[in-house]
């Protein structure tokens, strides 16, 4: 009998793998088990389909479980759920969730890819039928539903994260008042409160109500009870990020990472032979710190979902982890971010100074030329690029990258200023602002004001 | 008596040292010498001007002389020229245009950033007064004067760089009837063919007439002779592009590097003690190949001129070198490129693997996804990075960028893919763009189709 791959879950992180271990092993029968209904989807679309500029769900699936069929004879199990591994046995409990029936899948090598659950803390009312999560297209289709029955009248997002935030403006656009709820001084916690306010400046601009330094304690249909008022909500969106689903991986007795995620080394390889990770589930290394972390997403686990799936197919390749880098477009404003943030700098004892600049995303005389601020973390002394923050307008965030890159490369401040980066009118000053923010950094790592 | 820096040319290199020095050494005397009326003025915005797009020159003025004077205390004379240097005296002869009048300039130390001038290829009738340069203020100012008196009815372009096609659009925004001659096989020879048959399509449905591999043998009033046709035009543009501006330096007996351009360490200084030179004037090094080069780039100038004035202040600054870096916008299509391309890699002796592919600039569901190729050339055998092409749709070019950057830090394409760039839908798609060139690259490197 030939060796068998069983892949638990068929997104990414789950189908990268497959798609990469069929090409390495023409040989191998590779069976995907996926609890819903589709496969390679795009959750990070959804508030784009909430918002409606995206017209159809179908346009969020990459690739159909058939296409995966067919093109690669992976044999697609939408609609199954794995409910046990026994790894001793090297063995799958499967369920059929259409038929109702279960049965026992043998595997030579074990997959892991069964993402990220929505956080959901001890909140009286936070399982009512009304309270949405937004992690796969199941949600998509239900609040798909919710929009389009058109009795959404007001909604509260618990949260104020890249998707809660994403589908906050969503709901406005469909004409729908929305209340975000945050319990830190300002929305998105994962840039520093300074660059954060500029994010809640637009999004009350916007006309959504922030609530910031309030505390969601209890759910009720038709509202919301924070620490301060009763917010009016027939929809409650979870913003509160996502955890691990690593339950199958913990009842098998894999070893654990950081928030409950799945330990995994550099080749993706969890702590049992022939098991392997990637994605939403599992780890990943923090380049600037070194230390393990959970990052849930869709970048990092193609990318892990396709070294998993070479070095299942007995090539060899290594995940070299993340800096840290994300973006998203709010309420006319792009925000970006990568490395370390202030917080995260300090809680890893980097000395740092913060080289802080506001201009223009185009030269100045342009038209269209915007505002961007831009915020550079820099390392004492030799003044390595430890983080960076952007938020402007049209064609502010993607420039993160460049910043991604040399935080990669170990690039200092000093590296930053002589960078040969493209310079014309419609696109930037003639030094581009991460330059100027870098210059910035500079003259105070140089004792300068 | 104070000692005395004399600065020649009162744009981004010279006036950029200029500040520089007078930030580390408040005792030193600074003169610079312009030969036009305008100081620190952007070049690149001179298409805009002309296009409409800017409605005033003094928009393109980054500082005044009058600026300098009161800010800085640099003793800025415009509409003066420097007309020989005696390096062994240490004095420049200066005349003042206004008033007719020369005098001698003593110096300590004497920094060059003369600029360049229009290439004039030995054509009849180059120097007739309807030929225009497209280099400084004073052409803008001429150009302007043209478009606004309204008689300019047929516009010929020789030479499809990007100074050039950047004034083609331009004039068609006027709706002036626009031919841009060029030589070679494609507009925009600083890329590859195949990507500049890409502008040359965007050119021509934009209603331009692109004639390429066609050679201009003169120019009379009315109209340019080609080898193949005569081409009615009452204003001409020349778009070969430009070269040094070395004549002082030459002159003075200043040793030069590549096209005449000024010879220079890393830290700006010529042959000569004591004597600078900075921007379009001067030679880089290009750091892929290793070799000098000429490179007139508004980026650079500031930079080197930067790196000059720290160290004419005496302090330590070096200039890293070029990668080649450079963007433009063209007819609604955006174009980049970094590192070397297909001929100049041949030329440096690269063995190489060329990962070309066509995806979309965002999300594909997004809305406003448009186009966009990359084209990336990696080395054989490890897979370094030698460069990049990009032409595509809005927000395509600016992620020439990231790959300057990887370029700089010697990454791999394996490195690239790596990377932790950003995605959210509005703004790329899950692998962004240079990262799917990479994994072409990379299946070619290992052998696959």
């Amino acid at each position: 009998m030939s060796e068998r791959l069983v892949v638990i879950g068929g997104d990414a992180a789950g189908m990268s793998a497959a798609t990469q271990a069929r090409r390495l092993r023409p040989d191998v029968e590779i069976v995907a088990i996926e609890r819903g209904r589709w496969t390679s989807y795009s959750a990070c679309g959804i508030p784009y389909l909430v918002g409606g500029d995206v017209s159809s769900l179908d346009q969020l699936v990459a690739r159909s479980p058939q296409e995966f069929r067919d093109r690669h004879r992976i044999d697609v199990r939408t609609e199954h759920e794995v409910v046990g591994v026994d790894l001793a046995a090297r063995s799958a409990e499967v369920h059929d969730r259409v038929h109702g029936r279960s049965y026992t899948l043998g595997f030579d090598q074990l997959h892991l890819a069964t993402g990220a659950i929505p956080r959901r803390p001890e909140i009286a009312g936070i399982d009512l039928p009304h309270v949405h999560g937004v992690q796969d297209l199941e949600d998509a289709s239900r609040l798909l539903a919710e929009v389009r029955a058109g009795t959404v009248r007001r909604v509260a997002v618990l949260g104020g994260g890249y998707i809660g935030l994403e589908l906050a403006e969503a709901f406005v656009k469909r004409g729908v008042p929305v209340t975000v709820v945050e319990r830190g001084p300002q929305l998105l916690g994962q840039i520093d409160p300074d660059m954060g306010a500029l994010v809640s400046d637009a999004c009350r601009r916007h006309g959504i109500t922030v609530l910031c330094r309030e505390e969601v304690v209890g759910i009720e249909e038709g509202a919301v009870t924070t620490d301060q008022r009763s917010v009016p909500a027939d929809l409650v969106v979870l913003g509160f990020g996502v955890e691990p689903n690593s339950r199958l991986a913990t009842e098998a007795g894999l070893a654990l990472g950081p928030r409950g995620s799945i330990a995994v080394d550099r080749t993706q390889r969890t702590s049992a032979e022939g098991v392997w990770a990637a994605g939403d589930c599992c780890q990943s290394e923090m380049i600037v710190t070194g230390a393990a972390v959970h990052v849930a997403l869709g970048t990092v686990a193609n990318k892990q979902g396709r070294v998993a799936g070479i070095n299942i197919g007995g090539g060899y390749a290594t995940f070299p982890g993340v800096v840290g880098t994300a973006v998203t477009k709010l309420c006319s404003l792009e925000v970006g971010r990568t490395g370390v943030n202030e917080a995260e700098a300090r809680e890893a004892g980097f000395g740092y100074v913060v080289g802080r600049i506001e201009t223009t995303t185009r030269a100045g005389y342009y038209p269209g030329a915007g505002p961007i601020t831009v915020k550079l973390l820099a390392e004492r002394g030799h003044g390595r690029v430890l983080g960076a923050q952007i938020v402007g307008q049209e064609g502010a965030a993607k420039r993160v990258d460049v910043l991604a890159t040399a935080i990669t490369a170990r690039m200092t401040v000093e590296d930053l200023l002589g960078l040969d980066l493209s310079y014309a009118p419609p696109f930037s000053s003639v030094w581009d602002p991460v330059q100027v923010a870098a210059r910035r950094a500079l003259g105070l790592l140089e004792g300068r004001g």
